[in-house]
């Protein structure tokens, strides 16, 4: 798999100068990981920025080369696949469209060139990731990182002190939900395999591999289908007792079979079987991508709870009441505060609240009388003194006005290595918000919701249940 | 009402030149809708930002004052309501805490003053909004918005062709979630009462006033509780035949309901009977304030379908796939193309694309081949042609290379009244996202959504039930 994720020499089919084409797109994320040990093969041209064009793969002047890449037309496909396995390639991607013959197809040599690929696989050490694949992402800390996407990425994201790694059946987690993390980067990602139509490679080549690379902390799946069934679950079954599992696992639904059948030719299998199975040896199984991405940040940024008691601080009465009924309908408990804790929260509320001291918490009195710092502040550190929550639930408003040191959440997270911190919002002013989640998600790993409903769904996802 | 929502002169008590304080806020919220006619009571002060100061309210020169206005210590209101009433004030808003005394409250000075207060509502025509009200919003088009919140607002959102008005037990709609309209202005507001703990004011009379509203096209509720239950739902059944009402009613379970109890001292009632009856009636229920507002600014700016039929063209085939997953979950049905749309679909799509066109529409080989902008417009009319879709709805990936002139949304819109347009994205660059959403959202009503399911979700609410 190295040969995939770090290679040391790359061959491209159908690079292209054309800023408009996949080819060109592919080629400029290489040229970006790397200009030494790249060779590109074109039919007319002679070369692309500045790197030489050969006519056919036998006429490159090395031996070995790590990795394949095909941004073909679909008919050059099998042949350049059968001349790559030929000249002794270690990797093949195919970003192509599928191998797989239509049922109404009748072009026999399709069927045959096929059958020779299968054959010439068998004998050589070669793998196939594709087709329809768009590749893999390799992110690197101390040299470029690694994309092969048919986006141009301009910029990547960086690693942070835990990251994701993603199978996908689709293009988009290496296109607009990677790209997503360039502004506001809510969290790490490590490696994405594209599998496309998994002619040879499948989700379970990858997550051998993901097993033990370090740098990968929570894997997420997005798979339509699933290859070798046993093989996967005894699978997943050891791996999550290290390193949690994501997956969104789509084709539920007569409707959405069929629509897979169209979009990567396989067979959906029972989505029910799937989902208990799955449940069963400890898979998170997620509704979409927002999910996916929502339940990762929380799982890579915050320790992952034991229990599902919860400490809310809430700006606003109406947060206090929509949690509790959210607290329930979710299975969460919201432990009373102890004496003590009313005894030293007092201090900070005006007399006339002082009957309303209790969790969920309504702050706003407190941010009257003594300020957003002492109030988020100290009310977060006695709920904490308490020992008794999992999850410390910050729900705020944002304006200037309330705004708080926010590196005093990273003391609690030090300080109380058993308790995830969460900020929602409750609306505020939209500019403001994304300068906050920028110095939350960024820079604090404090995940942040601005829906409290998402909010409880997601946690609700990650909690053990009762 | 109009004294509330537009009065032609106020007293406030409470007004500060401490920027730190509520009542500055409220001050300069007033003083940014007029200078005349407004008149403060102040024990010390001489005059605030140029307005005199009267030490009781019986010294200003004036007779008749439509809107009192009381953000004062809980110490001082009762008796500042008293002289209000004496005085002769139309309307009184109370932003102080709460008149109620608490169980234990063994101040029967309080009491007393209560029950005198309650003996002169009965006499004067006087009305009080509170206590732990904030007031009120409203939206002006030729001159100066009214809003008393306790948040200072530099600006404030502008009405749109069809607005939304507000009745909430929080304060929350009069601050965060308003100010969050003010970047990206997915809705229009025209009005939003503050209700509090209904001393006197409770949501029915707001429903009275928004009925015959000529800028209120739809009515959102958030409500902890219901005073007058059978007048209300009678109420709900006749609007809701001229506008839609949306209710988010928390305290559905019994620690909401505790919560409740100390938010606004008031009893949360059955839950299940309140959403049985206020489904029976045609109230559209919601579970959060993100819900409230996703479903209004579809309602508002698209029209209101009458079948559950979806057509839906989609940058990535894992979106054609989620999307007949959720279709099925929430009851949508996605028609199949007629063969006069195949074959004019065909001429944007490669060849060996042909076989995989059908709704929901993978999209990418398209835009691959013609672009964004034919693939995108062409694909659109095509289905619209059909006659059959009450929504279409695109999905797409933030990224430039794919953006293409909005405007033939609105065209669209122009000429299939019936069909909602929506649009979604599967992530892409976030900045690209905010700048897309304010042309989209705030110029050419078109709602976004940045979650499949979230869609889903919303567009469930808002149809009618097969």
């Amino acid at each position: 798999m190295e040969s995939f994720f770090s290679p040391h020499s790359i061959v491209l089919f159908g690079a292209s100068s054309n800023e408009q084409k996949s080819g060109n797109h592919v080629l400029r994320n290489i040229l970006n990981y790397t200009k030494e040990n790249v060779y590109l093969i074109h039919p007319k041209e002679d070369d692309i920025y500045g790197i030489k064009c050969y006519k056919s793969i036998f006429e490159i002047p090395v031996k070995n080369i790590d990795l394949g890449i095909i941004v073909l037309p679909v008919g050059l496909v099998l042949e350049t696949i059968n001349s790559c396995i030929k000249f002794g390639i270690k990797s093949i991607i195919v970003e192509s469209a599928t191998l797989y013959l239509k049922a109404n197809d009748k072009d026999n040599q399709n069927l045959e060139k096929i059958r020779e690929i299968k054959e010439l696989l068998k004998q050589k050490k070669v793998r196939i990731m594709g087709p329809n694949s768009i590749g893999v992402y390799c992110a690197n800390q101390d040299k470029n990182s690694f994309i092969t996407s048919l986006i141009y990425f301009k910029r990547l994201p960086k690693l942070k002190k835990k990251n994701l790694s993603i199978i996908a059946q689709t293009g988009l987690t290496l296109s607009g939900l990677l790209l997503h993390q360039n502004y506001i980067q809510e969290l790490g990602i490590a490696k994405i395999a594209s599998i496309g139509n998994k002619f040879d490679i499948n989700e379970t080549d990858i997550l051998d591999y993901l097993e033990n690379d370090s740098q990968t902390d929570v894997i997420a799946l997005y798979l339509e289908d699933i290859k070798e069934g046993k093989r996967f679950l005894s699978q997943c079954k050891r791996i999550v007792k290290k390193k949690p599992i994501i997956m969104l696992k789509s084709g539920k639904t007569e409707k959405g079979r069929k629509a897979i059948a169209s979009h990567t030719q396989s067979l959906a299998g029972d989505y029910k079987m799937v989902e208990a199975l799955s449940r069963q040896v400890g898979i998170i199984n997620v509704n979409d991508f927002s999910e996916m991405f929502n339940v990762a940040k929380v799982l890579l940024n915050q320790p992952r709870p034991k229990g599902r008691n919860l400490g809310v601080i809430s700006i606003s009465g109406a947060g206090t009441v929509l949690a509790s009924d959210l607290a329930s309908e979710f299975g969460f408990d919201l432990p009373s505060l102890k004496t003590e804790q009313i005894k030293n929260l007092r201090k900070i509320f005006p007399k006339f609240a002082w009957d309303d001291i209790y969790n969920p918490l309504d702050i706003w009195a407190a941010v009257e009388k003594v300020g957003p710092q002492q109030a988020y502040e100290k009310a977060g550190k006695i709920l904490l003194e308490q020992n008794e929550y999992d999850y410390l639930v910050y729900y705020l408003t944002a304006i200037e006005e309330t705004e708080f040191n926010w590196q005093v959440l990273t003391k609690f997270n030090a300080k109380y290595p058993e308790t995830a911190i969460i900020m929602g919002f409750f609306g505020g002013d939209r500019k403001l918000i994304l300068k906050w989640r920028e110095i939350l998600e960024e820079n604090l790993n404090i995940p942040t919701f601005q829906s409290i409903s998402e909010m409880f769904k997601i946690l609700s996802k990650i909690s053990l249940l009762k």
